[in-house]
């Protein structure tokens, strides 16, 4: 039997999350520690170091490390010198904090939003770096506008670099259960299930038609999907992910085959960085055990920053072996009433106006006023699920649901 | 930009038809030379030799190639040692005028049918064979029901074997101009549209809904589709090919993309050999240039000979560098009232009565005696060509067809 795609790096999946004694005795000690303050998107980065989704990492980037991801989209130190990576990970700080660390001292991550620490980690090295020089390369803007941009432009001026121990997993395993799935639980899952050709599919939202013919797309000819929801940062108007979990699995209950579709949840903010992301996307699911990723039009993108079809190609301009996992690249799915069917643009010849196509914010609007959504749309049992949902809010909350307008993924 | 398979066996296209002065010349001495009748299925091998889509055998094969094809599936000789080939390309002849023949004799191989000398060939040996033993392991049967079976059965007692010449591709050029297209004309096709990922679409029928939507899961991911048609022996009651191509013309106009997908046929016999000749189907395929054959369920089989899923399994078992074009295995597929759209057995999962399943021969007596069908089995621009059709036959032929009992491929 063909087995399943190799972690990043060719080999064993390496979550630096501690356990047991060595996990006591690190908590005991990081309370002691000087504190570093982390940001959302670096508590996100941190606990899918620990569950061992951005195998091989041990840490926050160097410099060399961030100049040759920015550049060349490879690491350039020791073992991992010219392994693929497409977009920094790395820990920012203020410079007064800075200026009391030095080299080899050790510091406790701490997550003031949660008001934990969520690691440790030895300081290896403090760098500046050209802030713009890594927006245009990993981002293609420095448009203050663009939300990684702002994230990049926020952060402190001085970068930490250093191995990382993970104390915890913030909310994510009480909050989530079953739904926060590791990479070392979904590599079992598809082993018991004898799958070994898997696409996973990103989402931040429910599943419409669209969504669901995506997926079958994929089902079709592999031996199953991941539906892959993101469990990191919401923006206002998402919708919940308890919600959003129900909805896909009444999708599935009713209509996908057995043990064709698995769900599970990621802890990672998004970044917006279009085609970079969609590499980084497809990397971590090759830890998480997925030989394909699912790469919609605009994938991973946001506003107008990047062409359509910009995370399709970047999967051609990198070398072929930098990734095991690759990209099914599928146009904009929609019903067409022509077709009498679901097709993408690739599939229907038609003309738009033979086409279904519902904006994020007119399908809201319609699911908190009770309106009719066409069932070539999204299926019923979705639909009367997230208007359950949308009746509980509060007519205050409503509002700012109608107000927020990103679109559906 | 990516390229196009390689022929099989790694090499050029060898097409063994000769051109110009050489083929005036061989012409002018087929007719002085033995005569030796080929069978319908011989002549079909003898024609995708000319055009090269048996490339890169040189002619008939060996008893020690027809052994080791038999028997492991590859080649025993010279330069073809080792090269994966599913089933024996061979050439009959009686006793009789096996015995007037001897090694290094020239002969014209002819076509009574057609009344055409077709190819020469020059005798390297004359063997006997184990019809029961070919026909245990190219159809798993001896069973001489199975067409297959009969025609190993009815052919000659002594196989020869050697180097032909091709004289003549009989009819085809002429009869079906751009639609018999050879493999470097659909390789030269596929170029010019900048197509490198192409899957073969397999039929000896008119595409309803059904072979529409196999079609469009390849082009959701892939280049494009090559509808490739089979323009050898048909069966009583098969459309015939003009039918056939006007139908897949009017779908393809109506419903597909423009340069998502190309129409052609080929010359060859069914053997219904099952999973050996899904294999067979990949192989040429791969000589015309394509990456992906689309195997359905029960692929080049008949009666109940093959497990359905067998075309699927034997390709996982071949070497891996067996062969170049893969398949993209798919199950049964049709609409479905519940899933409202196309669907197969991986992506539907509700009851047979939620199906629309229409065996061929309802759909010929709906045709013949104009009677409605549900425009969720076939576009009505196809069932109009279809019915133009049968409207044309005199009442004894529409008896004819209404008796035969093949199903859609």
């Amino acid at each position: 039997m063909s087995k399943l795609v190799n972690p990043h790096g060719g080999g064993e999946l390496k979550p630096l999350m501690l356990e047991g004694a060595a996990l006591t005795a690190e908590k005991e000690k990081a309370v002691d520690l000087p504190k570093v303050n982390v940001s959302s998107r670096e508590a996100g980065d941190i606990i899918m170091m620990g569950i061992g989704g951005f195998t091989p990492l041990d840490g926050f980037m160097t410099h060399a490390d961030w100049e040759g991801v920015c550049d060349g989209m490879k690491m350039a130190h020791g073992s991992h010198k010219d392994l693929f990576w497409p977009i920094p990970i790395t820990l920012s700080t203020d410079t007064k904090t800075a200026e009391i660390l030095k080299e080899g001292d050790e510091v406790a991550l701490f997550d003031a939003a949660r008001d934990e620490i969520l690691a440790t980690m030895i300081v290896t090295e403090k760098y500046l770096i050209d802030k713009a020089h890594e927006c245009m390369q990993v981002y293609k803007t420095t448009d203050i506008e663009h939300p990684g941009v702002e994230m990049v432009m926020a952060q402190g001026d001085v970068n930490l670099a250093g191995p990382i121990k993970v104390l915890s997993l913030a909310e994510f395993p009480q909050e989530y259960g079953e739904q926060f799935m590791t990479p070392a639980q979904s590599r079992a899952q598809f082993e018991k299930r004898s799958w070994s050709t898997i696409a996973a599919f990103q989402t931040r939202n429910p599943m419409h038609r669209s969504h669901e013919y995506l997926a079958k797309i994929a089902i079709e000819t592999l031996d199953g999907v991941l539906i892959h929801s993101l469990l990191g940062k919401l923006k206002p108007g998402d919708i919940p992910a308890d919600v959003r979990s129900e909805a896909i699995e009444t999708l599935i209950d009713n209509y996908f085959v057995d043990n064709t579709v698995m769900q599970a949840g990621y802890p990672l903010d998004m970044r917006y960085a279009g085609p970079r992301e969609a590499l980084l996307h497809a990397l971590f699911r090759q830890n998480y055990g997925c030989s394909h990723l699912i790469v919609g039009r605009d994938h991973a993108g946001v506003g107008d920053y990047y062409g359509p079809f910009d995370a399709h190609h970047i999967f051609d301009e990198i070398p072929a072996d930098a990734l095991e996992t690759q990209p099914i690249k599928i146009d904009w799915t929609f019903w067409c009433y022509r077709c009498d069917g679901m097709a993408s643009m690739r599939t229907c010849p038609h003309d738009a106006e033979d086409r279904l196509l519902l904006s994020g914010t007119k399908l809201r609007k319609a699911l908190s006023e009770g309106e009719e959504v066409a069932g070539n749309f999204s299926r019923p049992e979705v639909l009367a699920v997230l208007r359950k949902y949308y009746a509980s809010l509060k007519d205050d909350e409503k509002t700012e649901v109608k107000l927020s307008g990103h679109s559906a993924r």
